[in-house]
């Protein structure tokens, strides 16, 4: 019996899950759900069904686990509560200082109703959540850091193109390689955001725009370019298209620390990642914990749980013995 | 109430628990068990006893989690099955090809008598492991490489020291930077062993000894040396002394896999580590691992457990809420 599982919403997201559950032979995709008309959405998955929002509650049944793949600003915070009414349910959601609301809500209801919820879910917050605790449970006395990129920043790309005369733009999010160093080296360093990260900008004007006054309007940009060296390339729509449509992005987290009766060993825990595909990525890891969703309900666990609470061996499809055998 | 930790056997491993636990509050060290004689051995906390081995048994009501810091080859499969009987217990147990026997001796003995046995503790089985899992799980069409180094080998340091002439000596394992870069680049090589790390050993010989005899002998040495690009320094007792004392090791664990529909995108998930005192680091992962062990069997849990069976909050001392909003 495979894991059926159910998509809710079809963009860059949903459609990482459907790879990701292509690449998982014990899963399988029932259905995506939109809010779209159903006819209209073309998925790859033959097999899978298209159907609209509004009939989610009624497959029910139909479902081991619904993953939610809306936005975390306004989708997230309603649909996640709602859906773990009916099914297990696992979402991405990342904005960092409403996590303790959003599991205060989603734990209420799947706990009510005997469902899982785990949320978010992805790489951060995620695996490098993850790293963060783990390194941090071992190495009690360090120091944390955590670098992002180089990547694409959808938020910034969002706030270049808001920028009267902007056609098109990405922007890229790059750890600057020698604060890395430092940090690698232990040297503990307090380093602003401009000392841990550049932003370099690919911009198409529309014709005739004010290049200069573009350029000012990105640099000068509060909480999003001004507290950072900014660098801005103006290019053709055929370049951004050519050379830019990719989703790239990674980053590292590394904590430093000390150990021995006067602390006199240094240690270094570093996990990093280099992803070319952002979402396709996020998906894979989201994909694994909702096998362990499906897995913690089979054995009676309900409630909300984040990454920290779902034990590895829950995300693998091998069994203990045969993780013992070959990874331990 | 502190969680009372007792440590069975007092060598580098003892010592390394030791320290970690003076860097975790919540944790005191009840007792110190050796073989030698308790009055001849001296620790570094006085609030501790050092009792004979003998006397364990008769203190299982003073102590929470018991940590084995015996031998993998002798002590261990021994050891560990006999005082779960008594105390929840945690050990690096290292014999990769053995765990399975030993899992399954120390699970039958532990589930008998409702303890918990964490096994195979550390950071290779353990956290490397751990980070073979998690990449495994969430990258399914890839290739794992795990590369140890620049670090100390005690095996075979040993051997180099069982060679006629010899009076003492040390070995590096260093990783072959270029076969690191390549399998970054997600190349997926094929590395033999030689091609992964090479070996470099200083050695102090006897007066009077043939050097080139000893060096002929190292680097012909089989499953030792014999694979690998091996190059001997021979150094005075005072050099190895003043710069070969420490026993810093590490290593890095990637995997690399695609994703997409048609496996079009690349990722490099990579954990390393740098640590000056490889016994050190692993008793603070150990020292971790026993929180764990306690805080599972207040739950009532029981059997043998490993890294792959802990959810990661059990190893933290701050509780759920404040790991959700500080580490998530």
């Amino acid at each position: 019996m495979s894991i059926r599982v159910g998509i809710m919403g079809y963009g860059n997201l949903g459609r990482g899950i459907e790879c990701a559950i292509k690449h998982n032979p014990d899963m399988e995709l029932a259905a995506v759900f939109t809010r779209r008309a159903p006819e209209t959405v073309k998925i790859l998955t033959e097999t899978a069904k298209v159907c609209h929002v509004s009939e989610a509650e009624k497959m029910k049944d139909e479902i081991d686990v619904l993953i939610m793949c809306g936005g975390s600003a306004t989708d997230l915070p309603e649909q996640t509560p709602k859906y773990v009414q009916w099914f297990n349910v696992v979402d991405s959601f990342d904005t960092h200082a409403r996590i303790p609301e959003h599991f205060a809500n989603v734990d209420k209801a799947a706990s009510e109703t005997g469902h899982i919820g785990i949320i978010s879910v992805g790489w951060d917050p995620g695996m490098f959540s993850l790293n963060r605790m783990y390194a941090n449970a071992i190495l009690t006395n360090g120091n944390d850091y955590t670098f992002w990129g180089k990547g694409v920043s959808q938020g910034h790309s969002d706030a270049i193109r808001r920028i009267d005369g902007v056609k098109d733009g990405k922007q890229y999010t790059i750890p600057v390689e020698s604060a890395l160093e430092a940090v690698r080296r232990g040297e503990n360093p307090d380093l602003t955001a401009r000392q841990k990260h550049t932003r370099e900008c690919f911009v198409v004007a529309e014709e005739g725009a004010d290049l200069a006054r573009i350029e000012e309007e990105i640099k000068t940009m509060p909480n999003y370019f001004a507290d950072y060296d900014t660098t801005v390339h103006f290019i053709t729509e055929e370049e951004l298209k050519r050379d830019h449509s990719g989703i790239p992005h990674g980053g590292f987290v590394i904590r430093t620390g000390k150990t021995g009766w006067n602390d006199e060993n240094s240690h270094v825990i570093e996990y990093s990642l280099k992803l070319d595909s952002n979402p396709e990525f996020t998906s894979s890891v989201i994909v694994a914990y909702a096998r362990a969703a499906y897995r913690m309900s089979k054995e009676g666990m309900t409630g909300c749980k984040t990454v920290f609470d779902v034990a590895p061996a829950y995300l693998s499809a091998l069994d203990g013995a045969e993780l013992r055998k070959h990874l331990l």
